[in-house]
């Protein structure tokens, strides 16, 4: 079918003002929070309801038509990049809060649906939803649960997946199911849980059931100056092994410091600090204070420089504002960056961190790092110049050297971002190729033509030689 | 292959000792804690480790012999019945501890090892492993995977897909693979999620990587007596409402409070009560007294007749070996019972309890109420005589229509307890032919020939007619 052919049905199905095809138009769908890579989508189709999305799924079954969904494009391993000039789907006119049922705690959303605007929904009646990724200002449910995303309040919470209780789906060939419901418990295979996470690899989200929580009745923030990054990760482990699990832990060495200290959101930092820490406590206030300051103990005992308790919610409102935006920040130091995120067992944080320092050293790379300490998710942070000949290659090289020591710890190559193009080679660092065919299988059972979001998240014997790696300023 | 010539390669495998073949060894072994439906075994062998697990697993495919992977055979389903005269493979050899990690609060033990051994084995050092169903003296912790079992501290804490980070295992083809891993975030499709709680149709674990957590400081446990049970489930939702999760709130009702009363452990709970609610906080002390009192002051505000805080550890466990007997005790009212397992969504507890009473006076079988209140799992026990005539096929009947009435009102038809052979046929209920193919798509990925476990979760047109519904008496 003619690429003219091919619009018109799609325009038959969702408008003719829900199809973009000219070039002009589709640069913006080039990439997606991965910026090193680009590809032109043959078109972006705009359904309005999970009727259209299948019937749209049906027209490029029939054209052989590869197709991927997208949600706000906010993702960081490429997932949503049309590596194979694909159709994007975008869901972002489905983005209606459906239901809220404040009793039994549940809500169902589109999944073109803001993360954030679910919580300002609901927190009048003094509920919330839980995943909290740094981009939740932007990001879609439905992406979330593509990625099974995270956020700093994840420790204590859990990711996407603890919090999605089902969906309706649009299976890769364009059939409507309903997997999971409105309890936790159902039995089968858990489904839900499988297609949370799958990356888009296993069909199209078109609504989504979710367990909203009851918002904490305190919050109590401990921030913690560390002139060794040593003390600061022996003080984590600590914590949490005094039994106590803060709603987030996180922090960020000296290089990540100073990028969020020439940003937007100045909390004042010394400048010689190797570390920092954010211990924050949520839940019922009986107690929170005692909790708060056995925190503040454990702190001294592992030789901090200085730790405070927040006064009030705009100097707590401040230190969050200041690491969340810690990836952008990276702006401030470096032309380019790139994120990486691996997991590793928390206790083998300081020789991670040193492993990391040589890795740089050797590359000439710096690297800042920012962490979930809590539960071990690291972001590295690599420092680059796109301009300079060979420094993105460089950067992904010494991203894949970083997984290497994730995984030779024990750890895994991906807490939150998914793995996408970005990772999908460094995939058999942690899985045998028996272990990768399984998955494949699996999918192949949703996706048996591979049309939905194909060649993505399992390795490739050679990358499709069309996707250029550009050197693009990341944001 | 004559049976003779089956046990010898079998025996070459494991050890002669390690093979029961003849019909007086088998007897135990037709049925699991599902006792009205018999069926014997071909044979039972019990491996020693991984490599004799994937021999007689190789073994049996060559011979396309059916087999099911066994624990305990604590389970309520009747998921390891040889209801086609399987090769049971008993697990009950490989019950070691292989690991602790403390500091990473991870453990791995084989799939043989008996729940609570764990805790045992760790509390020492301050740990425990949550997960905690009510026979966990006895059931192993490769039948929980198997059965993805709760428990009554599942309420905050999760059940066993919760605490499992990965398996080591052997497919229905005999080959050893490795899913998931020793931090939680693994990139990829979630095997592990989809393989706890697959009631051994994907495959036999033989290793279990688990989480282990810090035993809660302290733990305050408060006792409620109601003259009407939506009084108690009106202070179930409150209590939730107001912001606090419970470590567990159960709750039992006038006829399961009869049955305990008359077992070993007796509270000595008046004659008249409606129900009874055990809510128990766990966590940090510091505010424990004050969310205690705070519980108090909203038993009040609905009417309760009675309420109090356990004043000692005794006190405490006396409260809750009454409740955890509760199954057992039905023994003490009648020759018979059957527990079912719903799951509803909290604020329809209610309705549900007088249609479950409609559902008794109808079928003039009495039914006792034992539930997890809080996360709106309920375990009716139906009382019944296989002696009478009719009285079992009438059992099974009332069972579906309580399942009947949980699908109803969006909720479950099996919160912990499994499909396995006894609610297959319900599994209509709540999902359509094409969600259900797609499971069985999924179970054909890891077990193509259906040599594991065959026959069992999902709905069959008839079922086999080998299969005797025969009356015994369940304990």
């Amino acid at each position: 079918m003619s690429r003219d052919r091919l619009i018109e049905q799609l325009q038959s199905i969702v408008g003719e003002q829900s199809v973009l095809y000219k070039p002009d138009d589709l640069v913006a769908y080039e990439c997606d929070g991965l910026t090193i890579y680009k590809k032109r989508p043959r078109a972006v189709v705009f359904p309005a309801n999970a009727e259209q999305v299948a019937a749209v799924v049906k027209l490029l079954n029939r054209e052989k038509q590869p197709f991927i969904p997208r949600g706000a494009g906010t993702g960081l391993s490429g997932g949503a990049i049309p590596i194979n000039g694909e159709v994007l789907i975008s869901l972002v006119k489905m983005k209606r809060l459906l239901e809220v049922d404040y009793r039994n705690r549940t809500a169902v959303v589109e999944p073109g649906y803001v993360n954030l605007r679910l919580t300002k929904a609901i927190q009048h009646e003094g509920y919330y939803y839980a995943p909290d990724p740094s981009s939740g200002m932007s990001c879609t449910i439905g992406g979330n649960v593509g990625e099974n995303a995270g956020g700093p309040h994840c420790l204590k919470y859990g990711v996407t997946s603890n919090h999605v209780l089902g969906m309706e789906m649009v299976t890769p060939n364009g059939e409507m199911v309903t997997v999971g419901g409105m309890v936790p418990d159902m039995p089968g295979y858990d489904l839900t849980g499988l297609l949370v996470g799958s990356e888009g690899t296993m069909g199209i989200a078109t609504k989504i059931f979710v367990r909203i929580l009851k918002k904490p009745q305190g919050v109590k923030t401990v921030l913690a100056l560390y002139d060794s990054v040593d003390d600061a990760s022996q003080t984590v482990s600590a914590i949490i092994a005094n039994g106590i699990i803060p709603g987030a832990l996180e922090m960020m060495d000296t290089l990540a410091i100073e990028g969020v200290e020439k940003g937007t959101y100045v909390v004042g930092y010394p400048k010689d600090l190797a570390a920092v820490l954010i211990i924050e406590l949520d839940g019922l206030t009986a107690g929170m204070e005692e909790t708060a300051n056995e925190i503040v103990e454990i702190c001294k005992g592992y030789n901090v420089r200085e730790v405070r308790v927040a006064q009030n919610e705009q100097e707590r409102g401040l230190w969050w504002s200041n690491r969340k935006t810690a990836f952008g920040a990276m702006g401030n130091l470096s032309p380019d960056y790139l994120v990486q995120d691996g997991v590793i067992p928390r206790s083998r944080l300081p020789e991670v961190l040193s492993r990391i320092a040589e890795i740089s050293r050797d590359s000439g790379l710096r690297i800042a790092n920012v962490f979930h300490a809590g539960d071990g998710n690291l972001h590295p942070l690599i420092l680059f110049d796109a301009d300079k000949p060979g420094d993105t290659e460089l950067a992904v090289k010494v991203g894949s050297q970083v997984l290497q020591v994730c995984a030779d710890v024990g750890g895994s190559i991906t807490g939150e971002h998914g793995v996408g193009i970005e990772k999908q080679n460094d995939m058999t660092k942690i899985f045998t190729q028996e272990e990768l065919d399984a998955q494949v299988a699996i999918m192949r059972v949703f996706n048996p033509d591979n049309l939905c979001n194909p060649d993505k998240l399992f390795p490739k014997p050679s990358r499709c030689a069309e996707v250029k790696l550009v050197g693009a300023h990341a944001h």
